[in-house]
């Protein structure tokens, strides 16, 4: 098992942390330690609501003994921020694998990859890909259910109901299986493939082989990127959602968020909207159907998610809830619901 | 001025030899022979209906003296077919520089590099492409009237449709430009952008980036790629239309094609549920619509032609034409009066 210091650059929002924060949520006893000198000293609990007592420190001498590095944060365009560049070279030096989600691939960085030589160290660019097979649409098993979490926007969930839908699916005995797409879930998976980093010819090809190479479970869950509405990437998510060809889609979205993530001039649709968006363009290639919703609402009480689940559900007729705060019993019910209502599941699974 | 041998492998359906018989239409006079040794001594004219008496040859040897060599054809999935590998190692011996669309790159081909660079000839991969940035929608200029071509499928006549449109308004005195997005455009126009072999996390942005370095014309006809439905492609699709925020679309559809080329399992839609879905999606970012059909009608005769044409008209009420059989004449018009409509162009224009 790796002992993994996160280097998360002094950011603390769950968006930009993402990296960071689910790699405390679900390897929680691989990390050991936060470097941040903004944060030092407190606690990974009180600054990321999760992860007790994990220290967070300024330097990797008051940190406890670790293997391996990993950027925590998730940059717009995916490049090293520079204050990060002195933070990675210091880890060489000390002897420390490292693993990065980055577009920049440290691997490729001619100072990065010459010390990293040097001292022996690996390095895991978890977004290199070599995909370069387009969609074939031959052999796939219709026998296995393909669920997708698709969303209104970056950053509102799709990775973390994907998982938790999983790991509850798995505990009641079903054979499901979590299908990383992004940087974050292949480090939690150990495999996966990085969709935002193929190719765009071959996007859908790298979705449909990644159906193929896990279709022997009952039921995938197939992780989503971005949103069909992003002005950034819409092209990867149209991509993954055609070429994994899902029978059922959760749609994600943060309770409370007006407009795109860092594009103050983009406003978001209503969650209608983007249902009839997904059912559209996915019908397109198979037919599917939004099956539930999923929503974020960290921002927010009890009571106030309570009542928007409830004014929800009333307007849209779907099983909701915030699998965080409610648990994921309505959304896994709809998961094996829809396995038996399109045939693939029998009764006995209900 | 370039002296060019085609390679085509022995293909002359335009679909599959798409790059040799645009090169053959657009730059003639550079084109000095075609190499192909299952149509050796047959005219040019009488396999691909364009090009006259451009030798086809079975031998370098038996073509006009030439300085480059490209590769005529684009196989799905763009890698070098192995017949050709031969072909090309002999233009490298004979000091040819080599100009490739593919996406398996010549540059990168450990034989095919060391040949070359031991000859000192250049290898021009026009697919490769190093766009690393995301859209921002910042600096669009809104006075610029923005023209997209879509389509049905791949090969229905998007690029040709766009140059022709192009040419057609630059012949009446407006402000026009092509804007290419695809190899065969690239090696016409000596500039654009290989759209389909950027990383998928940037297709939007390289899209816009395109937009951004060409708006200082009046018109710009931007060309389109693959389909919104088309199983392999539909990211790079709508990464494009969402990057280039198009104000008016051109339909490009090919007479008589039942199946996504390549893909018999997969039907085609109407045209009218094309219409719905291209403009739904290019809505989400910019308002736009649908604004003329262009049709290719290359299998069928005039009469046919003609009746599809009044018959689709009627049914779709938009201006419909084969620009290389009827003319540009209607969709020009059309394009001007969008741009009139708009407030892009003022009535002078029309």
């Amino acid at each position: 098992m790796p002992r993994i210091i996160l280097l998360t650059g002094g950011h603390t929002d769950p968006g930009r942390a993402k990296t960071a924060v689910n790699l405390i949520r679900y390897k929680p006893s691989e990390i050991v330690g936060i470097l941040d000198p903004t944060h030092a000293g407190q606690s990974c609990q009180s600054i990321f609501g999760l992860g007790g007592d994990i220290p967070i420190e300024a330097s990797y001498d008051a940190l406890p003994p670790a293997d391996t590095v990993a950027i925590g944060i998730a940059p717009s365009g995916g490049k090293l921020p520079p204050d990060l560049r002195a933070q990675v070279l210091e880890a060489i030096q000390r002897g420390l694998n490292l693993i990065s989600g980055l577009h920049q691939f440290l691997s490729e960085d001619p100072e990065i990859a010459a010390n990293a030589a040097a001292q022996n160290v690996t390095i895991w660019d978890v977004r290199k890909t070599l995909e370069r097979e387009v969609a074939n649409r031959v052999g796939i098993d219709e026998r296995c259910l393909r669920i997708h979490t698709v969303g209104q926007d970056c950053n509102v969930g799709k990775m973390v109901v994907s998982l938790e839908l999983t790991l509850a699916l798995q505990k009641q005995g079903h054979d499901a299986r979590f299908v990383a797409t992004g940087q974050t879930g292949i480090m939690i998976e150990g495999s996966g493939c990085p969709i935002d980093a193929v190719v765009s010819d071959f996007v859908n090809g790298a979705a449909e082989k990644l159906v193929l190479a896990n279709q022997q479970h009952s039921i995938l869950l197939i992780e989503g990127q971005g949103s069909l509405a992003h002005p950034r990437y819409s092209a990867v998510t149209l991509g993954l959602l055609h070429g994994c060809q899902p029978d059922g889609l959760i749609l994600c979205y943060e309770m409370g968020r007006e407009h795109v993530a860092g594009m103050e001039g983009v406003p978001l649709k209503s969650l209608a909207a983007y249902r009839f968006l997904y059912e559209t363009m996915a019908s397109l290639m198979h037919p599917c159907r939004v099956i539930g919703i999923a929503m974020n609402s960290r921002r927010y009480t009890d009571e106030q998610a309570d009542e928007e689940r409830q004014r929800l559900r009333r307007e849209l007729g779907l099983p909701i809830c915030d699998v965080l705060r409610h648990g994921t019993e309505e959304l896994a019910q709809a998961i094996l619901h829809r396995g038996w209502e399109i045939g693939k599941l029998s009764k006995d699974h209900l």
